[in-house]
């Protein structure tokens, strides 16, 4: 059997066990951080004289000769390993021998599995980070596109006030931002170096942490080596990330669902992001929007997972948090599967603009300006609200729209004629962050100045 | 490209969006349901004369011969179809020819995977149900062989009263008792046949559903047919009653990893059901154990996962609901995973009878014991409970436990002299329920009546 | 201070402690179940001679004065008491005097809280089967009214085929009759007496459970005293039955607000069911729907608040348990608030038949009937399905719907002239459970049977 | 009825209906923020001229007054108002008239509730930041009075190696300190003013959205309005570190359980944060523990409520989003009620060194150090390993503690003899983060520092 620890045992371990125990199948994904770890690992040790510097030199070489052996496909990790360290550390004894038994020192795997995982997750979020730049850059490029574009603006499903659409879009743009911002933030918690806490109270060789932290990048080390192989509050943190971000595309799948169907027909997404149907030969099925608003259920139920696993759980390491690397994996590959599908969904969307002018027709949507314009000569906003209200209702009894009273009418009712259309509302929006032209465009730079502003460590 | 849908598209389908879509990766384990079905389902079209019968025969012959060569691993599904439903239809239409486009009249793929999947979970119910059924022996057995042994019960993890460890043991046996019983009721609402509801509306070929359902062995067939392609409660039922289970496993495993423990002792885990370390070469590792109580996090985390995809879809069928496939499967191959290694676990324990007798040791666990006695003196309650908990705390005072008092000291206190100890105690608890040997021999009883009841349909 | 045990404890319970630790607040309103529970308890004391017949009595007696006198609102529960039990019996002594500290003999709080929460659950369920019968009554009758008006059947959103909104509306009659199958399927593991198990170990004093039982109108007694108290399995199964109710409101409440937004424009959601806006005088929103949907969140997360506190829970009684209350009661009350507010909602809804109709034209939703047409021909179903894909696609570059082609391109396209209107569409799919109006009638029927059924113990 | 938009509705809100959307029950306890935030608007209203300066003291004034009396006890918040935003404005119209109805002017409830609801968070983190503060130093107390105990460190709930006390307890510091700095990282996504976003669209009155800000101490002013009005990833975000917090609290309260039960015996519980048993006299619970531990559900539930809520809903605001504070605002309470009591608990806390001393006894906890000093005699660590399990092996079939060899077996079997008690090991293990009181000294200096870090804006 290939484990690192037979010593003590006299019998085999059951094979429903081993099934169950045994995290090389999903594990595996790890070994390039794990021969990373183990490089910058032995590199220390020979600095410090703890293992003979040649020693440090063949262990160091051997690994990376299986680095560029497993990337090549000339390699394979052995698949009855326990899990991805014993795997590397199998090939390492089968390529230099014996002396491999000295990359172990003083470390064990409850520091290694976490380094590991911090390794993969910080590349992890900086790869994420730059998938939804990208993404918003589509959103801004839309944005721009659609600037001269005015929809129907909701609230409660029902008809509010008349926006742009660019400003629709860029609504998303700065949902995205936060999450990169929350990304970043999780990252200066991940990128905290727990190797050389060994299994649980630190070790007695005189290691350098701060040395092995600087080769691999880590801003810091930990500072208490119980709380270093037990904490898994990074990935805890990153999942809550990642289920914010998974609540945004479900958002805005929504969104694209609705707008797509023939009750809206705002927008035409295109056959490379749709399905047909095997039945009914009509259809064109949103189905990328679908799936995205299905799988913010699989990123949720990660979140609650891992919360469950840490629930509860005595210090230091438990076998329970081995369950740790499932949900963050998924939850990785599934948002990098999701914003590239969004990207090119809203690359390729062909927004409907007559639409969304003939949905504004008779909608009273711009109710609330002749309510302003009441204010502004005078009434009270609750009496102007009254009365734009009784002037609604009376041209729903007509069956007609505000746009098509009089002006003698309007007069009478309101005393006076002020302008109402869809493209003045949205021109008088000019509050900061309003839907009006100007504020739209200056929002719109905003926008680009923080994709432009470098997040990069 | 491998659709059945191609007719109405222009262009190809994105491949980050045919990556995001294709669902064959996780449903093909779906094949011999999705073969059976369709097997069901052509037998009928023959018999009523909707293709004809010696087409309906053909068809039936080819999707047997697959179903052998795909169990013999001869043939392969393949993988560039979008789903196990195009896969196994284009391994018919290689076999038999264009009458295999005859198999998908009067059907959906909508009405076809929810077939298969009831199909998957009723099979998987029946053999968790087992599964169960066969952990609950075990649990029975220990129980049996550990009717002499007393051990200290616990609330608030403090010492109450001295109990059976076959009573303990049997409170396990309860859990599961409820588990399979709420696997049955799912069932019921599990088994009933949605094919014949075709993409969402019925069909206008004169199928018979009922004819199918027998031919399945299905219990009933789905009333409304926009119900029964949308419909995913089935899934989200079972996997509340998974969390269950696993919530069940996850107390026993705490159990079993505290008395593993050495405060505790109680048990001795076998080697073959824990593991060693890579740096603590003494360490005995109650992993099934601590996985079990991890992977309980996985299961809670897919009901989560479920529910979330099911909130707020509307009728009728969605492309959502292909998120149910994962969360479903895993819940099952976790919980299949689990119980015979818990059985395992259960079976090889060997548990110390000597460390819980001297647990018992000045526990004051008998002073409840004291109270009922004066209570039977006629002492009311509250008043017995008053005097009890002084002679309690001065005992502690004195560092003695009970058992330590002289008659002279019980009979001053009490004004008598009952006999206290553990043994004195679990003779005592004869109510239904309770503790008492004679009670838990009855307990037994029950529970060996409910595993021997036939649970089959 | 009024607590129960003060006896051996020396200092006073820290205010913050107090606070956290007391249940009164919340668990007040079990007190009509604790009395029940208690005269129950103390009638069988008396006739199995525990305590002297005429101490029963009096305590009987005491219990049903301190009763009505609560009903009557002419005495309070003491709200410096720990919980509802310490309560109830401090106003038992201040009314009986120190006889009432015999009641608590044979038993202990933790089979009573067990057991109280039990006989509040059992009517919680009895109460909510009669609401969600009460709301499915609604649905029957709109559909009943709706039988003759035709809506465009949806997946992914988009015009699938035509369907009858009477077959839309009862497509939820059979959800919420699988969640009263589902809430008495609970029902059987509520209806079960704990009282007797004592603390955790049953008890010393000769009581007669099944007689307890038979006062409380329990099917069965618990088998196992340690499971008994330690038990809230009943609890997690009602909250996720409750989970389900709760989606299923929200898939209903997702509809209602689509229907009733502009773009669709299906239904007229009555003034007494919506809101307006302080801003907007235009305003109707359907916030019954929308507080439903949002209030899908809040269930969801008392099941998982419940799972969660359970995960890894020793045996037998933990104060950890004492969190299964609000949940509970939320879950109980925020579904007894919704179900009147649909029912009202429902029933004052007016659907718009001409504006479905409307939807219907030049939808292409007729497709799948001229497919199935070909079918009939002869032509097998994955070719028809091309065939009919291509004059789609020749539709829509014309800009005409299939209603739209005259007898001739019909018949150049499909070799035949078949009747496509949606009436003849849903006229045709007569299949068991599809949407033709004769199997909507007797769905119709079957649902209305389904809710005859007596389903009260 | 007391709404503010009565105006266009010809019928009255359903009793159902009202109970169900009235907010004042659970919104009230904004009502302090609601009027700080009308204060702010109102004052620039008036500094910009939208409305008379006259008239913005005027509203000014008659909101401090109400806030007086409120604060006074000498008001109440009218309890048939729909929500806190219309009781407050309907005590200001009481008060100074219809002026009142000025101060609606160019705002909606829609950015008011969300800057209400941002100016509560921000002071709830501030306090919680301090809470978790004050929590912090006790530990750093414990810890600096323990540094002289030596207890048994735990992986697998196994003895693996001796580490301090002060140690174990400096573990939960860093988990704390990662929770004040996600609240931090949180607050400056909290920290961002709405108002001015009106209804989803902006205003027309040029309104000065900094002044505001300034005015009510914001860093920043949202940048698109239809965000600003439904954008609730604050709560959600907050929501995640609050369950971090109650998930790090059920940590230290399973430690604490267990240390209190008879089989660690590791702690002493004050009476004062215990509770007693109605049943059995002997009994002291760990209850604020149990609780804590419990409350992890009722947190993390919330967590799933909220994001259930927001997942797949359209812009801009939704009733929906009503749903998010009661989740808020008790998961605040909780966290409020329970780092008190923690305080409380740990103070008096007293730990029993005699006790951890006695269970390092024999527990083969020092065999990695035996295993260490032969890797420094130059054998590779996995030989050391299997040398050193083969030790354990022997003492264990002996029945003796690696403390229990004689000079002459440790030389036979090591070739050398190590010295191994607990204190020469926890001495050893200088590693930066280790557990020798040199390094745990450093620690503490570096604890200390980090509390003294001043985090206030």
């Amino acid at each position: 059997m290939n484990t690192l620890y037979s010593g003590r045992f006299t019998g085999d371990v059951d094979a429903s066990v081993k099934r169950l125990n045994d995290s090389l199948p999903f594990d595996q994904i790890l070994w390039p951080h794990d021969i990373e770890g183990s490089i910058a690992h032995a590199t220390m040790l020979g600095e410090c004289g703890i293992i003979p510097r040649e020693e440090s030199i063949e262990i160091v070489e051997g690994l990376k000769g299986i680095e560029a052996a497993l990337q090549a496909g000339e390699l394979q990790l052995p698949q009855d390993a326990e899990d991805v360290h014993t795997a590397v550390e199998l090939l390492l004894r089968e390529r230099i021998g014996p002396v491999a038994g000295k990359l172990h020192t003083a470390r064990s795997r409850n520091d290694q599995v976490a380094t590991d995982t911090r390794l993969f997750l910080r590349q992890a979020i900086d790869h994420l980070v730059k998938s939804l730049s990208s993404f918003q850059e589509v959103l801004c490029g839309a944005a721009e596109r659609e600037m001269g574009t005015i929809m129907p603006g909701y609230t409660h499903m029902q008809h509010a006030q008349p926006v742009l659409l660019a400003h629709h879009l860029l609504a998303y743009f700065w949902m995205f931002e936060r999450d990169r911002e929350r990304l970043l933030d999780c990252r200066k918690r991940v990128n905290v170096l727990p190797l050389g806490s060994a299994a649980l109270a630190g070790t007695s060789f005189s290691i350098n942490r701060d040395r092995v932290g600087e080769l691999l990048g880590f801003d810091s080390v930990t500072q208490n080596s119980l709380d270093a192989v037990s904490d898994r509050d990074y990935i805890v943190e990153f999942l809550a990330a990642g289920s914010l971000v998974a609540m945004h595309l479900s958002r805005l799948a929504e969104e694209l669902i609705l707008w797509n169907s023939p009750a809206f027909g705002f927008v035409d997404l295109d056959d490379s992001v749709t399905t047909g149907s095997s039945i009914m030969p009509q259809k064109k099925n949103p189905d990328v929007a679908e799936l995205a608003r299905g799988k913010t259920g699989r990123v949720f139920g990660h979140l609650m997972a891992m919360l469950t696993v840490m629930k509860g759980l005595p210090l230091a390491y438990n076998k329970d948090t081995q369950e740790d690397k499932e949900p963050l994996f998924d939850t990785v590959e599934t948002l990098e599967l999701l914003l590239p599908a969004f990207e090119r969904m809203l690359s390729a969307a062909k927004f409907n603009g007559a639409k969304m002018a003939s949905a504004l027709k008779g909608d009273f949507s711009t109710a609330t300006d002749l309510a302003d314009w009441l204010v502004r000569q005078g009434t009270p906003f609750r009496d102007a609200h009254e009365k734009v209200a009784g002037l609604v209702r009376s041209c729903i009894q007509r069956g007609i729209g505000l746009e098509d009273l009089s002006a003698e009418e309007l007069g009478a009712a309101l005393g006076g004629v002020p302008e109402v259309s869809p493209e003045a509302s949205v021109a008088s929006r000019t509050s900061a962050g309003g839907t009006a032209p100007e504020a739209v465009r200056i929002q719109l730079e905003l926008a680009k100045k923080a994709l432009a502003r470098s997040y990069s460590k």
